[in-house]
């Protein structure tokens, strides 16, 4: 111990950081998304998670929650002023493509799944730093509608399996909204989504005060706007819903018939879970197509859990190609610190280990790492004690970290190996060649 | 295609990313690493990638390496100008113990598997991000020494199961070089060990300019330190050679003992993936025993690929309690960025799918995402062809993929299911409740 000043120790704000019986948990939701990415046949690509700024900034209006690098000792020529850590993976990804366009198999479906870092203010579910689980197509030229639909059936199975309380997938699609605000003579139609997107923070009244001051809209349109953003239903019955606000349009049927299409191909999922929300317009601008917001069904004010869309233009920032794709993103650590923070993550022990094997002498050392050995190399997770201390202490330090089961090494040459179970405290003779620790009943499911 | 100006798309220069073929080893690789270290009970922890500068600069000298962060749109009262990103993983886990101090259990077994940032100029094998793989023991006022040994046990046999080429794991002691010094009268041993660790880069002579310049020694003293950083020696009988050099001290007569025990307890494992080696000295300050670094024997030019050592005082920089640890580290990017540059690993397909199912016609599209959902079921790993191109070009893509076997719905009701290997071109009757892939005859191994 020195006298120097000490350090504060906590992590920075925003910055999460778990114990080890929550990272376990949080290994076991990354290992049962990938296994779910993996089962539909998606690659994984990693990224790096620092770009250049000008591909950062490419696309996209974000550009104030960007984390720009600098060396500490920095001197004249240096150039990592001009670096920044990526906000989303959908950017990086796009000039992935690009950069790599001639050794791809296309189309090409990648999952990924990284921390991205924002320069926030941090608050409820925001982190300024977090993982996102994503899974996009980009393909040459066009990428099939289906995909549309298949995405987010890939993310329900994943939310169902991670065991996440109720959540809605509310669909739209911006060529309905595109095509429905030029039926009506709007001549920005992007201005108005941009406003529009902000139903949800401001109301539908701030909306409407900011599309007839802002956007110049008269009162009529302004209607519109609203009975347009007020359809929410489940299935392709929004068509009718639409139409009956009487405004015509190519480009509004094009969408319409995207939406229906997705929301049958999606129907056979629970009622209530995939939603078209006529509202959703995701602010940013390089979504030109299906457009995806989750939220939890008990939490309305928590925000999105997973979003993405379609995109047609994102890697031909990189590229001289046409390369469309579509992606949706899986708000890995909001979902997960929400559920936490509402007590409805069972954790289980702070240890990986399967057993323990006790020291019970000097003398029986080797023999004990022997046994550790021998049980190890039939794939068990085996942690020895790390010294002859008393047998109640070595029992007791298993008990702390949630060990399942203690393993005793004979105490003299005549006397067998015997196995405790900690959740039963039965103690009896075990053979090292042959035992294997019985499932735990109370084993977390998520 | 728009016409606005391209961004190119390359990644930065020290930031590597991979191909879908190569990232898929690389998974394999953490994979394996992470079964091995839980295999010995050493628990999963990830900090934050960021951490105050205060807490990075607590220790050491690496200070001209931090990338700090800015918000790209920051004001003055904006606190990012205080982050950096992390340097290496040992610094924040010591912070991390300290801050969770009162819950976690001691003695702590951790392992953490990151990225790590450093601000240098890239060449080879030194990239400004790269993933470490670090196992660490940190207890309260003891670590026992056994854990010395343990954790270069468990590198072995992480190294050896990834098939990685010859390597050496070179063990010294700084007691041994602090006490050596001290006995032959030099006053500030920390700088000598300081030049000492320069012996790698600027040779004997290199080393012995400056112990005369810098460190004001003496020849005979001079003389004395450069027979000690001779010293290399397979096992324990590093202790006669350094007892041969005459001198004495209580200090090295406890490293050389630390150091003989931890090299009797290696004594197992193969001849020559253990060395002692007196040159060894590692820069950082706050190493105070055991230290390690593995070198590829056939490379020994490229520099350190496992480092790592005990350290008394790393965690009281930020609590008064005395936390003393040891860890190592392995240097996965530099190793395996390595390994694929010179040709040595063996990448197979761009696609973790066992099998592709093709889409007969547009009509029995339904039924080929059924059979798609019943393989899927039963754990494979199933990619569907996206539209009902010709079956010469669906195969095509399975093939350019690497996609093992193709899986063909019935063209017809009379029809059965059948599928295809790639590998021997053969076609059959398939069931869909019972059929598993072959094992892969040419499958990587490493």
């Amino acid at each position: 111990m020195s006298d120097a000043p000490i350090v504060r120790p906590l992590p920075v704000s925003g910055f999460p950081e778990w114990l080890p019986e929550v990272r376990i948990v949080e290994q076991r939701w990354l290992d049962t998304i990938r296994a779910i990415f993996e089962r539909y046949g998606f690659c994984s690509v990693e990224t790096p998670s620092v770009e250049a700024l000008d591909v950062l900034l490419a696309k996209g209006e974000t550009s104030q929650e960007v984390y720009t690098l600098r060396r500490l000792q920095a001197d004249a020529d240096d150039d990592s002023a001009r670096l920044g850590l990526h906000f989303d993976l959908t950017v990086p990804f796009a000039r992935y493509v690009a950069a790599h366009f001639n050794e791809l198999v296309f189309p090409f479906k990648r999952y990924q799944m990284q921390r991205v870092w924002r320069g926030e203010r941090p608050q409820e579910g925001r982190f300024r730093e977090f993982t996102q689980c994503d899974i996009d197509v980009i393909n040459v030229d066009r990428v099939p509608l289906h995909f549309d639909a298949e995405l987010p059936r890939i993310v329900h199975e994943v939310l169902t399996t991670l065991g996440v309380p109720p959540w809605t997938l509310n669909i739209n699609n911006r060529k309905v909204l595109q095509g429905f605000y030029e039926g009506i003579g709007i001549g920005d139609p992007l201005a108005v989504i941009r406003i529009a997107d902000k139903i949800d923070k401001i109301g539908a009244t701030g909306v409407a005060d900011l599309l007839a001051t802002q956007a110049g809209l008269d009162a009529a349109q302004v209607r519109a706007c609203l009975d347009l953003a007020a359809i929410r239903v489940s299935g392709s019955g929004v068509v009718d819903e639409v139409r009956r606000l009487g405004v015509k349009g190519e480009l509004l049927d094009e969408g319409l018939d995207e939406l229906a299409a997705v929301l049958d191909d999606l129907a056979d999922l629970p009622a209530g879970s995939v939603v078209a929300d006529l509202s959703i317009a995701r602010g940013l601008d390089y979504y030109t197509g299906t457009v995806y917001e989750a939220k939890f069904v008990d939490w309305p004010d928590f925000g999105s859990i997973c979003s993405g869309g379609r995109y047609e233009n994102l890697a031909g920032s990189f590229i001289r190609r046409s390369l469309p794709g579509v992606g949706i993103s899986i708000g890995l650590t909001r979902i997960f610190a929400k559920l936490f923070a509402e007590g409805l993550l069972t954790t289980g022990p702070a240890s990986p280990a399967d057993v323990l094997v006790v020291i019970p002498s000097a003398e029986r050392r080797a023999q004990a790492l022997a046994a550790a050995g021998a049980l190890r190399a039939r794939g068990l997770k085996v942690e020895t004690y790390h010294q002859a201390d008393k047998l109640q202490k070595q029992i007791r330090y298993a008990s702390r970290k949630g060990i399942g089961h203690v393993w005793f090494p004979p105490f003299a040459d005549d006397r067998a190996h015997e196995v405790k179970s900690m959740a039963t405290g039965e103690q009896t003779a075990a053979d090292l060649d042959t035992w294997t620790p019985p499932p735990a009943a109370d084993a977390p499911t998520a």
